[in-house]
């Protein structure tokens, strides 16, 4: 058997009974590992690889973009659990022959992005590889173990929402896949992941939010994932999902389908989380977007249209 | 200018100018960073990356020993400052037809290794390659404060020693390289590493060990970076490298050069270290060996051959 026939779950599934983490600490199955440092504070740590022709093409792509990218999608699961980041570990595997001004560029979108959310690069290793440019981060970020957020915690009843609009990135894929003109927005929002871990902290510190975790392979997928976790089901009623004004014009101009995009785009890296529904006062409504609902059927995501049932036919972005 | 032509010494350069640790955590240049996370003790992370075609090849090695060995190597940095290892992530990057079985062992060899250590592997990423494999792994340790050694803090008329045999990896590559039979136990050697954080607490526990560090590039590269940071020098007495009965046999029969190997093969994963001349009693001579002494000619290994200069022409092993 291949590792396409495996699956990205089938072998994270095998790691988890490989090796289960000790009592104290949250390992393998969430946004970041949870480790605790002292009676009040955990440490959160989160790794990510961006690999060249999977992740990105080295024609396409600007160094200083993906050195700013490299970052950003690890603060995504910091926040996405409601902590600060601080220290970051970078391995970098790249061909003999690449050139010099490419790799300062890399550091340059490295340190533009730590700057802004406050992150420490701390150290690497630096090889060379064949061909192809991997670039893998390691994140250490902090909060208190009482504000930590887990995937694995929704309740039925839950109200279900997300930060930020959905599908931008995805948009941005498309204009890059197609290689169609003025797309710079959705370009900029595909190279430039834009996760806020105030907002994510703000978030954790509130008990009536009971489950949390990133979009980073689309809200399909990802719900797919806080569902199986917490063991429950949702309604998503797909005209609230938040599609910009923009990408609806872009769709219908082009054809494409907003909703599948939005759904399946992926890297929209907002945050999707449940709260308790008594509680979903004002103060989250001026910073959330409701979508829908947790219901008991585990596992499965209802899709509505103002609340006809709706069949989709979604093709996830797959790892493998 | 293309990255070989800048070396691994430059682009560390360039990152260190650019990112500049907090004032209470050392960050990039030795073999971990250093983080305080209370009064007393400190956390020790480094990150170590393998790449198919530059650090294996696949069909020479076993994805049980490139599980092992990914951890290992991260284990002798930790043993390197003093620490115990603790947690490990590691991100992946594999082709879609690699098979499951591979996939199996190496995650086998990686548990034997963290069984033998006493790590956790708590996180990690999974993508997919065009081709190549491409193996990361962070190591988070621990250790007192008190307790962490540097490679910057060698001082003159200090005892230059190292924990072990040098050239037994090297030679296994040898006889890998020249596809030449019956040199199984430095194959492993090669394969197999066995760095020894214990040993590395012990010594990181007695203040008259000034500095210390891991060789993992051969002696004499890993020798210059520990003089460069102290900077100070070394003059080294060839005839008393700690160079197995075996491998001088194997080099006489296959007309190798052993003080090479033992110089510059590399990933002998023992420790170099530096102890106050007048401390360098029984208990360390029971451990270590004894290979020179620190002078101030910064920078500079001055190699002999029983008390006489001797001229070599080594040349390392380099990343780029």
């Amino acid at each position: 058997m291949q590792i396409r026939d495996w699956s990205e779950e089938g072998f994270i599934e095998h790691m988890l009974e490989q090796f289960k983490a000790p009592k104290d600490v949250v390992g393998i199955g969430d946004d970041c590992a949870v480790i605790p440092i002292s009676d009040k504070d955990v440490w959160l740590i989160t790794t990510d690889i961006l690999v060249e022709g999977t992740h990105f093409l080295k024609e396409q792509s600007s160094p200083v973009d993906l050195g700013y990218k490299s970052i950003a999608v690890n603060v995504s699961d910091i926040a996405a659990m409601g902590g600060v980041p601080n220290y970051a570990f970078l391995t970098l595997a790249i061909p003999k022959d690449l050139d010099r001004i490419w790799l300062e560029q890399l550091s340059a979108g490295m340190k533009e992005a730590c700057q802004k959310w406050n992150v420490n690069l701390l150290g690497g290793d630096t090889v060379c590889s064949k061909k192809d440019i991997f670039l893998s981060v390691t994140l250490v970020g902090r909060t208190s173990s009482q504000q930590v957020k887990y995937r694995n915690t929704a309740q039925v009843g839950d109200i279900l929402c997300v930060s930020g609009y959905l599908g931008q990135s995805g948009g941005g894929l498309k204009f890059l896949q197609e290689n169609v003109s003025n797309g710079e927005r959705f370009i900029e929002a595909h190279f430039r992941p834009d996760p806020d871990p105030k907002l994510g902290a703000w978030l954790a510190s509130h008990e009536e939010v009971h489950a949390m975790m990133d979009i980073s392979d689309g809200l399909n997928r990802d719900l797919t994932r806080l569902l199986e976790a917490s063991k429950c089901g949702a309604v998503v009623e797909t005209t609230h999902l938040p599609i910009s004004k923009e990408l609806m014009q872009v769709c219908e101009l082009r054809g494409w389908d907003p909703l599948e995009i939005a759904l399946t785009g992926g890297e929209d890296y907002c945050l999707l989380l449940t709260i308790a529904e008594e509680s979903f006062t004002q103060k989250f409504r001026e910073t959330l977007y409701p979508i829908g609902y947790i219901t008991d059927r585990e596992g499965k995501i209802d899709y509505l249209k103002k609340g006809t049932p709706l069949q989709l036919k979604l093709k996830d972005f797959k790892h493998f």
